[in-house]
C-alpha cells in the first residue's frame, strides 16, 4: 500500500509516521504548500517525496491511499478527488464542512466502492475501547447521561469556532459508545474575541432518556478533559489527563422504589460501593488506526469509523452552529 | 433580637446555633411539625422552648425575626404571615417558588419597612467575598464567562428537580459577582428516575457577551465544586472542595489584533504568567450572614441579599423550568 | 460504667461526647486545672460535674473508668493513682514518658485485674480496619516496607518533640497491622525552633526483611498524610485526607528470576494491573475504640491497643530520641 | 566542535540529539556494544558513523568532545581514556563508581586543562533554576530542610542499588540549592529481591541545622516526584510530575518568641499568607546543558556542573552505601 499524505503541518507528522511503520506499507509523497514542511520532512524521511503541488498526490497512479491532513473547508474537495481518482480517503475531523459534502463523499466512494475513514482518533485509545466494552457487555446498565467537559487556553482556530475544533472529539466518541441516532440538539455559547464562539454548551438529545452534554471552551485558564457516564448500575469517571488511572468506574447508584404501605411516597436508595481503575492498553491510537484502515481495505471490510460516523458528527456540528446562533433553539436531527 | 425558627431538619439546626450565638440576640423557639425534633434540641439547648405548631412562633408578640427553614413551597405562606405578624423574616433559599409570590413578600416587606433575607450563604464564604473584590476592583479585567459545575450523588428531592436544589447557589453567587441583569436563559436536561429531572444544564446570557453555564446532576459518581471564571485580564478557578488554596488566580488570558502589514489576519497572542492562591478568610459563612442580619435590622439598612436579591434568583428558576420543558427555547427575562 | 474524664483542652471534649453517648456508660465527672474548660463543658454537658482538681475523679468510689486526655508526662502518674483505686484507665497515646513508667503500669493493671486501653484512635478507622484485613488475609503477600509521610504546619508542642507528637499515629498503626517485634531503631532529625526537633525521619527494622519509615515534620507548607504499604503481591497507598477513596491497592508488583539459559543473569518482571478503591467504613473512630473499650471490660478481655500495645510504641519512641541524638545510631530492641 | 558519545541505550538517544542540534557542533560518531543501536542510530542519523568499538571514539583526531552514556562501573575507565587523549568529557550521573576515581579523573582534567561536565540534567530545568534563584535572592530566608520523596516501580538495575541509581537527581540538586559542605551521611534500607536496597532513604547533616532528607524507592505502586523546601520566611513544594504549576510557593512560616512577663514561656506564632506558582521556563533541560557545556569549552571557564560537583555527589554515595551497610551508622563526610 502506497500512500500520499496531503498537509504536514501540526497533525501531518504523525500520520506520516504511523502510515510509515506499518507493515507492507509505505508513505511514498507528502504534499504542503508551505515549502519549508519539505525541510522538516527530508530531515526524519529522506526518501518520501515532497511536493507543494497536493495535485501530484492526488493524480499519482502509484498512490492507493489519500490522506487528508489540511483545514477542514479544503476536506470536501481533495477527498473527492482522491476519490474520483479511484483512491481510498483518510481524513481528519471533522469529516466535511457540511452535511451535504459529507453525503456525497459517502455517496461517491460507495459507488466506487472505495474506503473513507475519519480519524477519529480517540476511539482507537485505551480508554475509549475499555469504555466501550464495558458499556457493550452492559456493566453500566441502562445509560442516563454523558457529560464532557473539554477546556484549556487557546488554540484559536480562526476559520471554525470552538464547536468545531474541540466538540468533534466527544461527539466522536459518544457516537461510538451510544450507539444511537440522536433526536435534537441545543447550543448555547459567546464570541469574544475573533468573531467566532470561544465558549460552547451542547446537549445531545438521545432515545430513552440518555442526555449528552459537551462543554467546549478556548479561554479556560487550567486545560481539563474529563467526561463523566452514568448509568443504572455503574458510572464512571474518565480524566484523559491523569498518566494512570484514566478511568475510573464507580459502583454506584440510585434507585427507586414506592413505599409498599403508602404507594405516593417514592423511597431512595443509594448504592456506594467500590471504586475501580482498570488498566488501560497503553498504545498509540494512531498506530491502532492506520493499521485497522490497512486491513478494511485489504479485507474489503466497513470500518466502523467511517464516511458515515463522519457524517454523523457533521450532523451534529451543523445543527449547533444552527441552534447557538438562535441562542438554544432545539434543532432536530 | 429575639429569633423564633421555623424547621428544625437537615439545617435548622446551624440556623439556631448561629443566631444563638450572637451577641444581643436569641432563639427563643423552635417549631417543627416532627416532634423528634424536640429532642434534638432540647439535648443541645434545654432553654429554647420547641413546638410543633409553628403558628406559635408567626403570632408570639415576644419574637423579632422569623427564620423560615423549610421546604420551598411553604416559604411564600409562613414568611407572609410572619410579615403580616410585623416580624423580618430570614428565609432559606430559593426564596419562594414562584417569581409572583416572591414579588408580593418583597411589596408586603417594603410596605410594613421590614427586612427580608434570603440565605445566599455561599455569599459570605471566604472564597465568594474574595472573588467578588478582585472582579469589583476589575483584576480580572472585563468578564468573559461564569461556568460552574455542581455534581455528586443524591440527595434526591422529591418536590423539586435538581435545579432548585443545587443551582440557587451559582445563581446566587454570579447574581452578586457579576452584577448585571440577565436576559435569556436556556435549560436543557433529563428526568431518569422519579419524574423530576436529575441531569440539567442552565446558560445564561448576561450583557456585553457575558455568558454564565451551570452543570447541575444529582446522579454523579463524584462530587464536584468547580466554578472557573474568565476575564479580559485574569482567570480563576474556584474549587471549593479543596481544604486550602479554594481560589486560584491565573495571569492568563488571550489577545487579539490585526497584523499591521494585513489586516484581513488577525493574531493571537496568550500571555501565560504566574498562578496566585490567596489566603481566604476561614470564617462560618452563616455566622456572618445572620451577623450582618442583625446589623441591617438595627441600622434599618437594605441586606444585599435581600427579597429582591432571592426574587432574582427565583426569575432564573423559573425561566429554566419552562426552557427545560422546551428543550432548550430561549426565555428571555 | 461511669467515667470520670481528667482534660478538657483539644481532645478531651470528644472522649467525653463518645463515652456519654454509648448505651450504659455516663460521663459523671470532669477536670480541667483551666476553670473555663468548665464553662465549655457546662454549656454542652450542664449535668457532668466539673472540677479543677483531678483527684476528686481518681478518688471517687462514683467512677468506674479514669480517661487521662493530658500531656504525655502526666499520664504515668495519674494512671498509677487511678489504677491504685481500682479505676480501669482509658489514656491518651503517648501512653508513658518511659518504658519504665509504661511498664510498671501494665504490671499494676495486670495485678488489680484492671484494663488499660491506649487510645490509639487510627486503629478504629475504617482504612486502618481494611489495611490490617488485607494483610492478614495475605492479600498484598510478604510485606516489603511501611513508609508513611506525615507533615503539617505545627502545632508545635514544648514539652516533646514532632515525633513524640506525630509517630505515636505510626508506630501504632505499623505495629498493629505487620504484627512483628521491631529489631533496631534509626532516627535523624534537626531542631530550629524551640529546642526540641521539628523535623524527623524514623526507621524501624523488623524481621524477614520488612523496613518501615516515618518521616514527621512541623514545618511542611502543606499537610501530608500518606501511606504507602508494598508487599510480595500487592501495594497499597492511604491518603488520609481524601473525603472518599482513601485507600488505592494496586495490583502491581515486581518478580526476580533467573535466566534458565544464563543463570548469573536476573530477569525482572513487573505486573501492573488494575487499581482498586474499596469502600471503607464510615464510622467515627473514637465510637468504636470507646464501645469496643466498654466491651473488654464487660467481658474482661484483653484489648488489642492494651498497654502492652501502648508500651511497645513507647519502646519505639525511647530509642528514637536516643538514635537522633547519636545522629542514627541503630538502637536495638 | 565534534562529539563522540559513547553509549545508544536509553538516554544516549537525547545526548546525541542535542549536541547535534547545537550551531557550531555534530555529533560524528556514536558507539554502542549492541549492533542493533547502529539500525536505530542510522534510521534518525543516517549522516552519523557508527561503531561497536568505543575505542574508535576515545582514539580519533576529529573529536573534542567525548560523551559518555554508560553504565556508572565503566565511566572512570572511559572517562580517563579521553581525557588523556586531550577530550573534553560530558559524562552522565552519577560521575564514578569511587570518590578515588573521581578524584583521579578530576586532577587528570586539570593538569590537561580540559572540561568535564557530569550530566546532573535537573539543574537545567526551569524548576530548579527557579528554586536556586528564590534560594539565592533568599526569599526562603534561613533554609531548615530539604525533603525529596522520588519513587516508583521499578526500573530495577542490576549493577547498583535504588541509592545509585534515583538519588544522585536530589544530592545533586540539594547541592547545587544549599550550597554547603554536608557534614554527614546516615542511610537505612533493605533488599527484597535483587541483592540490592530496592528502598532507602538518607538522610544528610549540613552546617547551620539544614537537614536533609532523601526517600529513594523502586517498589512504589505509584510514581512520586515531590520536594519540601522548608526555609524560615518561605516555603515551597516542587512537584515535578505537574504538568503547569511544578512549582508552589508558601508564604507560611512559624516564629518562636519567650512571652515578655514569663521568660520561660515560648509563643509560637504561626503566618500562613498566599500561595504563589511562578512561572517555570519550559525548556528541555539537556538543551540548555550542552550549550552551556559547549559555551564553557569555548569561554575556557569552570561549569558549575563539573567533575568537583560530580564527585560531592560521589562522596555521599559512597559514604551512603557503607551507612546502610552498619544499619545508619553516621558517616562523617
Amino acid at each position: 500500500m502506497r500512500v500520499g499524505v496531503i498537509g504536514y503541518g501540526y497533525w501531518g507528522p504523525n500520520i506520516v509516521r504511523n502510515f510509515h511503520s506499518q507493515d507492507g506499507c509505505e508513505v511514498t509523497m507528502v504534499a504542503d504548500r508551505n515549502p519549508k514542511c519539505g525541510d522538516r520532512l527530508r530531515k526524519v524521511y529522506p526518501s518520501v517525496q515532497f511536493t507543494t503541488d497536493e495535485n501530484e498526490i492526488l493524480a499519482s497512479p502509484q498512490i492507493d491511499i489519500v490522506a487528508v491532513v489540511t483545514p477542514v473547508w479544503t476536506h470536501y474537495e481533495l477527498a473527492k478527488k482522491a476519490l474520483e481518482n479511484g483512491k481510498h480517503v483518510f481524513v481528519e475531523k471533522p469529516f466535511t464542512y457540511s452535511v451535504t459534502q459529507g453525503e456525497e463523499l459517502v455517496a461517491l466512494a460507495d459507488k466506487r466502492n472505495l474506503k473513507i475513514m475519519v480519524d477519529h482518533t480517540f476511539l482507537f485509545t485505551g480508554a475509549v475501547r475499555k469504555i466501550k466494552e464495558l458499556v457493550d457487555k452492559r456493566e453500566l446498565g441502562d445509560l442516563y447521561y454523558y457529560d464532557s467537559l473539554r477546556v484549556n487556553l487557546g488554540l484559536f482556530q480562526h476559520d471554525v469556532n470552538v464547536i468545531w475544533d474541540l466538540a468533534p472529539h466527544d461527539l466522536s466518541i459518544m457516537d461510538h459508545v451510544i450507539g444511537a441516532k440522536p433526536e435534537a440538539v441545543v447550543a448555547t455559547g459567546e464570541k469574544h474575541l475573533n468573531g467566532v464562539e470561544d465558549v460552547a454548551f451542547i446537549t445531545v438529545y438521545f432515545p430513552k432518556r440518555i442526555i449528552a452534554h459537551v462543554n467546549v471552551n478556548w479561554l479556560s485558564p487550567v486545560k481539563v478533559r474529563t467526561t463523566l457516564i452514568g448509568g443504572e448500575k455503574k458510572m464512571l469517571v474518565w480524566n484523559d489527563l491523569e498518566a494512570d488511572e484514566k478511568l475510573r468506574i464507580y459502583d454506584k447508584g440510585v434507585s427507586m422504589s414506592t413505599n409498599p404501605s403508602n404507594l405516593h411516597q417514592l423511597l431512595v436508595s443509594y448504592r456506594s460501593g467500590d471504586m475501580w481503575a482498570p488498566q488501560v492498553e497503553q498504545i498509540e491510537a494512531l498506530k491502532a488506526e492506520t493499521a485497522y484502515f490497512l486491513k478494511c481495505i485489504q479485507e474489503n471490510s466497513k470500518p466502523f469509523n467511517d464516511g458515515e460516523a463522519g457524517l454523523r458528527v457533521v450532523r451534529i456540528l451543523e445543527a449547533a452552529d444552527r441552534s447557538i446562533r438562535t441562542r438554544g433553539e432545539a434543532i432536530s436531527l
